[in-house]
């Protein structure tokens, strides 16, 4: 997290009986328009993809991350740049990003349109947003690693978390998420206002460091998980997601279809397992 | 919140040292399509408006106050009715809903391309979504009515809240939007996984009690307070907001460009006020 996502405001504290004129550092929220960049030689359009408000930093990976989530490109191997564009911002701020794809690759723009995953298939049942997702992930049908992870090493994560997320301790209004190897180190952190942000800077990151598929890894959401967190971790072959907030009911359920394994409310030594039990390992634990 | 917002899981739960096999309360998440029929007589047209992931239960005030808070319609008046359709789901779930307008009435779907406010005038800027909302907002030039709103007031807000809120209570994962008068009453409550969803569905609510402009009135927040949802709170003339987590500071500059009170932070006896601090009376305390 840089300087350039957080601003500072004049503010008046209100505690108790005391008041105090003062100053708040909170998280800077701005527009993003994602512009792609494809066709042959001199034969290249631009299109606008998506806007979405988010925490300036890390763009390049969001824009990334976002494309590839949604299904519109198949790898990071598709994009050959990606860079701001000040053509259309009169305040000259970094709010438009274009990203070129390699002469020749041609991005799935039917998955671009707006709630593909939740509006395709069976008109808009919550099932029908599932297999919509199967048809488009490249990781959803591959063999199972298996592994196992302590308990131990998850109640470790949040701590390790926040102890790395620099901008939440001064601000207190972002969400991150965090990348773990199965022994618990982190190996990527990304903030955002916005918790889908956050997620697709990560993803976006994690292709760039060709790390995808990330069946070997645990995900750690800083809030809830929704139906889109666990859909944009499906797309990334994620096999193990932990939450430190509650799951929603399509969240567990989208899991489940895809073997993943969903641990929520993840704090103070405690967590609950929704699905995908068989990669944890308790072993000090009595069964009650 | 009804019994059809909740859905029970069977997880394992971790603590400490001890497992055990229960069953756990989920805030229900499935998609909402809304649709917009609209023209004359027998010359009417039915048009997909948007797709949300959203908490069964109150779909009809959703969609009515996503229509009138994304400028699509200007009033409740506008409506005749409101029902759900079961033509193109399977599983025969409530997830698509049908906004009729009456004979004549145009809806204004310029407003409803995505991400309107965040993507017009000035290419992306800040700036520019606020002043894409002074352009549409029915409320945002009227005279200001003075109140004044004690402190003690504020503090008593998110107890009743909570107190109320009693699919939070069972799941932990839901958003909540209540609005209380001035002298801290609670008037209505929606809950949503969505924060947008659930004042969407409290706007749409007061929409249909024939409540707005709602600028004798405090809106409270459960959580965050976006860019968005000033946004929807401009649109029905709320000029006070509280919130219990941080603002965005596009929240404050909005809120600040649109003279509405907004508070953050807002708990245990503690909250930071961040414009429109004439609203708010501190009349026992001290100025440090």
């Amino acid at each position: 997290m840089t300087t350039k996502s957080i601003k500072r405001f004049n503010i008046t504290k209100v505690s108790g009986g005391a008041v105090t004129d003062t100053s708040d550092a909170l998280a800077i929220e701005e527009p993003l328009e994602i512009r792609l960049e494809y066709g042959v030689a001199d034969n290249r359009v631009v299109k606008n993809v998506s806007v979405t408000m988010r925490t300036p930093g890390n763009d390049g990976e969001l824009a990334a991350g976002f494309l590839f989530t949604e299904g519109i490109i198949s790898s990071g191997e598709a994009v050959f740049d990606i860079e701001h564009s000040f053509i259309s911002c009169a305040e000259n701020k970094e709010n438009v990003v274009v990203v070129k794809l390699k002469d020749g690759i041609i991005p799935n723009l039917n998955n671009a349109e707006r709630n593909f995953y939740t509006s395709s298939s069976c008109g808009v049942c919550g099932k029908g947003s599932i297999n919509a997702i199967r048809t488009v992930s490249s990781f959803a049908n591959k063999k199972e690693i298996s592994h196992s992870i302590d308990a131990e090493v998850l109640y470790r994560l949040p701590d390790v978390l926040r102890y790395y997320q620099d901008a939440f301790a001064s601000t207190g209004g972002i969400h991150a998420s965090g990348l773990f190897n199965l022994a618990g180190e982190l190996l990527l952190l990304r903030e955002d206002v916005g918790r889908h942000n956050a997620l697709d800077k990560l993803i976006g990151a994690a292709i760039n460091q060709n790390l995808l598929p990330l069946d070997n890894h645990i995900l750690l959401l800083s809030g809830r998980a929704s139906f889109e967190l666990v859909q944009k971790a499906v797309m990334a072959g994620i096999t193990v997601i932990a939450a430190v907030g509650a799951p929603s009911s399509l969240a567990v359920e989208l899991a489940g279809e895809f073997n993943i394994t969903l641990a929520g409310f993840l704090r103070n030594q405690r967590f609950n397992i929704y699905t995908g039990g068989h990669r944890i390992s308790l072993p000090d634990y009595e069964l009650k």
